[in-house]
């Protein structure tokens, strides 16, 4: 039994590609199902099932996340909203050290976008989901008229699986541990910016937008104790490490002289009077790990490409609690507080 | 340790309750994490986390499912865009034959939205989770500018589990079988009609939005056998019959006399020109059970309150396969179509 429809025929995105019926079908059987290619959305079923008992193979909890996606330009250098979709829930499901299993697909789509916008971001999806190990195995896509949404909105949900013995989370900061990110900061920020021409700048700065499961992966190989770890997307790294001091109690320093922050950021930020420990990245993670094992983790990020440049940036004393400091390199110290208003809509 | 920051002060949204700092987190403590109330959105981490364990305990298998909800109005008569997006996705689990148990929740935001419709709308998905008994355990907030969305989308992810020995799926409709749903059609989709004012009538009807996750716990407790089982959402009873046949390569007649539906709802759609097959539910669901079963299927629905008027509405039989057809009070017969354009937008 051949339960296919026509193929596909419409460029633009109208109304009844939302409607529930057969040019919903359509576009979901042309343009997801082809491009995500896994039996369990072929189904077209409602839901993904699979079996627990490949679930409890790799660990013993469950991990359940989800993120919205509304990034303007829906392309920018080094990614699209279709590659920031999987691995922005890619990375905050390995966070926690999972393993991202599953992922699920939610669009929002305003009447007129070119299907071919479509069919691009859709691959970007799947082509980041294999890099990530990860299967699109649930969608939904929902159609707004003209002037309703802009372009396109995209929802990732994921599950991955906890490995035992693994306890990571932001009330573990302690006194004695030390913060490493694992490579240059504010790429991604800067790449929107670049974007969207509010810099006047020629620039090949990209985006850093990739997925870390694998990474974060190797440092668990290590078997040292990492405390906690969080992506360092919006709000930037100083919103992380507010987010460590508060929720640890325990405050932290971080060493200006030791950022990894590449000319070309520093240069946009500096014309635009922003700050990149503020900055947006979509490929960067802040790790808290005792000091003792710091060079273990370290030795475990450098040989893997994601984590070529990792680096200690500070440290976590006891006082003053729910506290970020920075030391500048003219021995000068500053306040790092969490970001206040808003210093770039849609970036993510 | 007091982690919380201060109370949201603000009455609309702004781009800075997007941002990932400060004003994002005061929002998301003092709205989702107050009314959503559980120890792991509490904790704000990234995703939630729990023991495979307790998953087990309720079947074999995972069942995972997403929407976005784009509903206008956000506010009907018989719900909201919350219970809306707690309702649909708990229906997309529970016609798995899955206990829901956990919701994801993303929220992409007008600016200048009202902080009481998002304070309303929580409270409502709150509601309706706890009627389901599911929590709302991760979630996302997004802000775009004004004129970028409509007021407020919705998405919700959710992940149950699915009892040892059900099988339930849109492919195993069989020759014999018989077709139920569990009440009155087309509610929903007047009762938008009718908050949109496209209707010049004075009408009482409201939604049948509705979480059935109780309703397939009782049908399932029968130990009977069903086949197929899906919500009739966008699309309609039509819809889901064309994918019955579809999927199984079987014919479904179904019996005009048969379908319940409201003498309002018929009379708006005689005043529209929309036929009540095609238009959509959200507490409704098409079952397909061996007709054998059919009578003990049915007495553990009647005394449901969400399936006293719960009725077999047809059969299916071998042949046309991949055909539904309607058999009218008059003796005649009619092709029942999946349908073909969009009937009514933004209907969820």
């Amino acid at each position: 039994m051949n339960d296919r429809l026509g193929r596909l025929r419409d460029t633009t995105i109208n109304l009844a590609h939302g409607s529930g019926g057969r040019a919903m079908r359509e576009l979901i059987e042309d343009v997801f199902v082809m491009a995500f290619d896994n039996p369990a959305l072929a189904a077209l079923e409602d839901q993904a099932v699979f079996p627990l008992a490949d679930l409890v193979r790799h660990g013993d909890r469950l991990a359940f996340t989800t993120d919205s996606y509304v990034v303007d330009p829906l392309f920018f250098p080094g990614g699209d909203i279709g590659t920031l979709a999987v691995s922005g829930t890619v990375n905050d499901l390995a966070m926690s050290g999972a393993k991202p299993l599953f992922l699920s697909c939610g669009m929002v789509i305003e009447e007129g976008l070119a299907v071919d916008i479509l069919r691009r971001v859709a691959a970007s999806m799947q082509r980041v989901a294999i890099e990530a190990g990860v299967s699109i195995v649930t969608g939904d896509t929902k159609v707004v008229e003209r002037g309703c949404a802009d372009k396109l909105f995209v929802n990732t949900a994921g599950v991955g699986v906890v490995p035992a013995g693994v306890s990571i989370s932001a009330r573990r900061a302690q006194a004695g541990d030390v913060v490493i990110v694992n490579g240059f900061l504010g790429d991604h920020g800067t790449a929107i910016l670049v974007a969207r021409q509010q810099l006047a700048l020629q620039s090949d700065i990209e985006s850093d937008c990739a997925p870390l499961a694998s990474l974060v992966a190797a440092m668990l190989d290590t078997r040292e104790d990492i405390h906690c770890m969080r992506d360092a997307t919006r709000g930037g790294v100083a919103t992380v490490l507010n987010e460590f001091a508060l929720s640890s109690g325990v405050a932290i320093r971080i060493h200006e002289a030791a950022l990894p922050i590449r000319e070309e950021v520093k240069g946009a930020c500096e014309i635009l009077g922003l700050d990149p420990l503020y900055l947006a990245n979509e490929g960067k993670l802040v790790a808290v790990v005792p000091a003792h094992a710091a060079e273990r983790v370290l030795a475990a990020m450098h040989a893997h490409p994601a984590g070529r440049h990792a680096g200690v940036i500070g440290e976590v004393v006891a006082q003053p609690a729910g506290i970020v400091v920075l030391h500048t390199g003219f021995g000068g110290q500053r306040i790092v507080d969490m970001l206040v208003g808003e210093q770039l809509p849609r970036i993510c």
